[in-house]
C-alpha cells in the first residue's frame, strides 16, 4: 500500500496517528496501511509519516505485527504506551487524527498525553484514499464477490418448506465459508414473506411457506475485504404482484447500473433508479440510497445517494441495490457489486437472470 | 431493561444521548437500552431520560424501531435529524454522552448542532450498568455458551489431516449457526502447530499435520449476546512437551476459576493463574490478561487482569483463559465462561476433561 496517499488531502499533518480502542472501535485504516493479515490490534497505534510507518502494540500482537515487515514498538503497560506516543511525537507539531473512527474518550486521553500538540482531522483524506482501490485490493474484493455468488447458488437447493430464517442464514454463512470466506462481512439478512418489507430485518424463527418471498442480503469477508449482495426469490410460483415488484426493481437496477462510469455523479445514478420506481405503482417505496462504496468496510465511501454529490472515478467499488418495500406485504431488493471503469463498469457479482421460482 | 440504571453514576445528566455512526461505530448501548431484536440502526439516536426513551431513526429502520414499543421519531434528511435533536434537547442543559463509543467527528457535529449544551461523559455509568446482567441477559449468554460448546463437540469429528485453518474455521462457524447462533461473535481463531503461539492469529491456508496443536478460539452471537471459548487439542498423539504445556494451563485455569466469587478482586484471580504459570518452565509465557467481561460485546467489562483493581459481583460474566505461548513452537489456551455468584461461580461453557488427542 502506498500509504503516503493519505497525506494528499492533509498536507498540514506531519504525522498521522491511528489509534485503535476496543473491538467496537478498531480503525480499519490500521489494516489498510499495515496490510497485517493476522491480528486484531485492540489498543494499538500506528505512527504514520510520509515515508515510514511504525506499529505500536502489546505482546499479544507482536508476532503478527512483525510479520508485516514494518517497524514494531511494543509496550507492556498503559504508562509505557503513553511514553512511546510522547517520544514518537516529540518533534511533531501537527498530528493528523481520523476523527471518523477515534472515540471521544481516546481523544481526551490524547489531550492529556500530548497536550501541546495541534490536532487536525484527516478522516477526509483517509476516506478519499480508501475510495480508490489498488489492483491487489480489487483482486480481494472480486474474490469476496465470487464467494458470495457461489454460496448463493449452493444455497438455492437447500431452501425448503418449514425452514426458519435463522437456519437459512446459517446455511448462507456456511456456504460462504466453505467457498473461502473468513466469515460473513456483516450480519446476514434473511427475511421471509412480509418480513422482507424491513430492509434491515434480522432473521428470526419464522418458518418458510409456499408462495413467500425469500430475501437474502449477505456478503463475504476475504482477506479483510468485503462483498455485499442481495437476492430475492419466490419459494413456489410467483404471483402477478410479486412479478411486478421484481420486474420494477430489476429494471431500476439494470438501468441505473448502466449509468455508472468515470465522472458520472452518484446522485444522478441514484436518480435513474429512483425515477423508474417512482413512475411505477411503487412510488415512494424505495426508502434507502441506491448504493454504497465497498472495501474494508461494508459501507465504505462513496455513496450512490440523492444527497451525495460526487463524481465516480475508475477503481472505485460500489453496490447497486434498489428495492421496494410494502409494509405488511413484502419487499424486493436486488444488489450487485461493480467496479467503476473509465468507460463504464465491471460487475463482479454473478448477475441474476430473471426471477427465480423455487 | 431498567434503563434508568444508566443514570445511577451520572446523576448530573438530565438526558443521555446515544448516537450511532456507521457500521464501525454502532454503540451496543443502543440495543442494550431498546432491546430491539431487529435492525442495525446506523446513523440513529436515542434520547434517554430516567423515565422515557425515544428512538430517532430513518425510514429504513422504522418498522424495527416501532416493534420495540418505544416512542419513534423518524427523519428523512440530515437537516431533519438535526432539527429533531435540537427540539428534543431544547429544555436540557446537561447532556450525557458515551465517550467510549462516540466518534470525535459526531461530537464535533453535535457541538455545531447544540453549541449551548454542557456535555458530560456517562461511559463509566453505562459500563457499570452493563456489567451487572439481568436474568434475561444471563439466559441469552448461557444459550450462546451452550451453542459454542455443542459446536465444538460436532467439530471434533470433522478435523482431518490436510484440512486448512480456514476450512476448520468455516466448519466451526457453520456448526455454531446450526446450533442457533446468528453468527460468530468475533472472527474465529484457528491456529495449527507453531501458529498457535500467536494469541490473535487469523486462520490461513496452513494444512493440518499429525502431531500438531489445534487451537480454536470462537464464540456464538445469540440474540445480540456473546459467548467466547477456546479449546486446544492435539491432532494425533501428544508429545510430553505438549502434555506439559496443556497441564500447566489447565491447572492455572481450574485454580484461578476456583478463586472467583463475589468480592474477589479481578487482579487477585489473575494472579492465581499467573503465579502457577510463572512457577513452571513457562515463566513469562502468559502474555495477556486472564479474562474479560462478556455481554453484548465480546470484550466487555470487567477484566481479570494485573492492572484491574476491581471486586467482582454476582451476575457479572467473565471469561477465564490462561495461555502459554512459545514463539516458533506453539501455544495452548483454554477458555471458559463463568457467571459470578454470591458463593462462587457457575461455569456456563461445557468443561473439558483433559487433553483431547484426535
Amino acid at each position: 500500500m502506498e500509504y503516503q496517499h493519505i497525506f494528499d488531502f492533509a498536507r498540514e499533518a506531519e504525522t498521522i496517528l491511528i489509534l485503535n480502542d476496543g473491538e467496537g472501535s478498531i480503525d480499519k485504516t490500521f489494516f489498510y496501511l499495515t496490510e497485517a493479515s493476522s491480528g486484531i490490534f485492540e489498543g494499538s497505534a500506528l505512527i504514520v509519516e510520509p515515508k515510514t510507518l511504525k506499529i505500536v502494540t502489546g505482546k499479544l500482537e507482536e508476532e503478527s505485527a512483525r510479520n508485516t515487515g514494518h517497524e514494531v514498538i511494543t509496550f507492556n503497560t498503559m504508562s509505557e504506551f503513553h511514553d512511546i506516543i510522547r517520544e514518537q511525537l516529540k518533534n511533531v507539531e501537527t498530528v493528523g487524527l481520523n476523527y471518523s473512527s477515534l472515540t471521544l474518550k481516546m481523544y481526551m486521553d490524547l489531550l492529556k498525553m500530548v497536550p501541546e500538540k495541534r490536532f487536525v482531522d484527516v478522516s477526509g483524506s483517509i476516506s478519499e484514499s480508501r475510495k480508490f482501490k489498488a489492483p491487489e485490493e480489487l483482486k480481494k474484493i472480486k474474490e469476496a464477490a465470487r464467494i458470495a455468488g457461489a454460496a448463493f447458488e449452493n444455497v438455492l437447493e437447500k431452501i425448503h418448506e418449514g425452514m426458519t430464517e435463522k437456519e437459512l442464514s446459517a446455511e448462507i454463512g456456511y456456504q460462504m465459508m466453505r467457498e473461502g470466506a473468513i466469515e460473513p462481512s456483516f450480519s446476514t439478512i434473511v427475511a421471509f414473506g412480509a418480513n422482507s418489507s424491513m430492509p434491515h430485518y434480522s432473521p428470526g424463527d419464522k418458518k418458510l411457506r409456499k408462495g413467500e418471498f425469500v430475501l437474502m442480503d449477505f456478503g463475504a469477508l476475504y482477506d479483510r475485504y468485503c462483498s455485499d449482495m442481495t437476492r430475492t426469490v419466490v419459494f413456489g410460483k410467483a404471483t402477478e404482484e410479486q412479478k411486478e415488484m421484481y420486474t420494477t426493481v430489476m429494471e431500476a437496477q439494470s438501468r441505473s447500473m448502466n449509468a455508472i462510469r468515470e465522472n458520472a455523479n452518484g446522485k444522478d445514478v441514484d436518480k435513474v433508479a429512483r425515477d423508474i420506481i417512482n413512475a411505477s405503482k411503487y412510488k415512494g417505496r424505495f426508502i434507502h440510497s441506491l448504493g454504497h462504496g465497498l472495501g474494508m468496510d461494508v459501507h465504505d465511501h462513496p455513496a450512490l445517494s440523492p444527497s451525495y454529490d460526487f463524481p465516480l472515478k475508475a477503481t472505485m467499488v460500489v453496490t447497486v441495490e434498489p428495492g421496494v418495500y410494502v409494509p405488511k406485504v413484502g419487499g424486493v431488493r436486488i444488489e450487485d457489486d461493480v467496479i467503476v471503469t473509465k468507460d463504464g463498469f465491471q460487475q463482479i457479482t454473478k448477475p441474476q437472470n430473471g426471477l427465480v421460482e423455487l
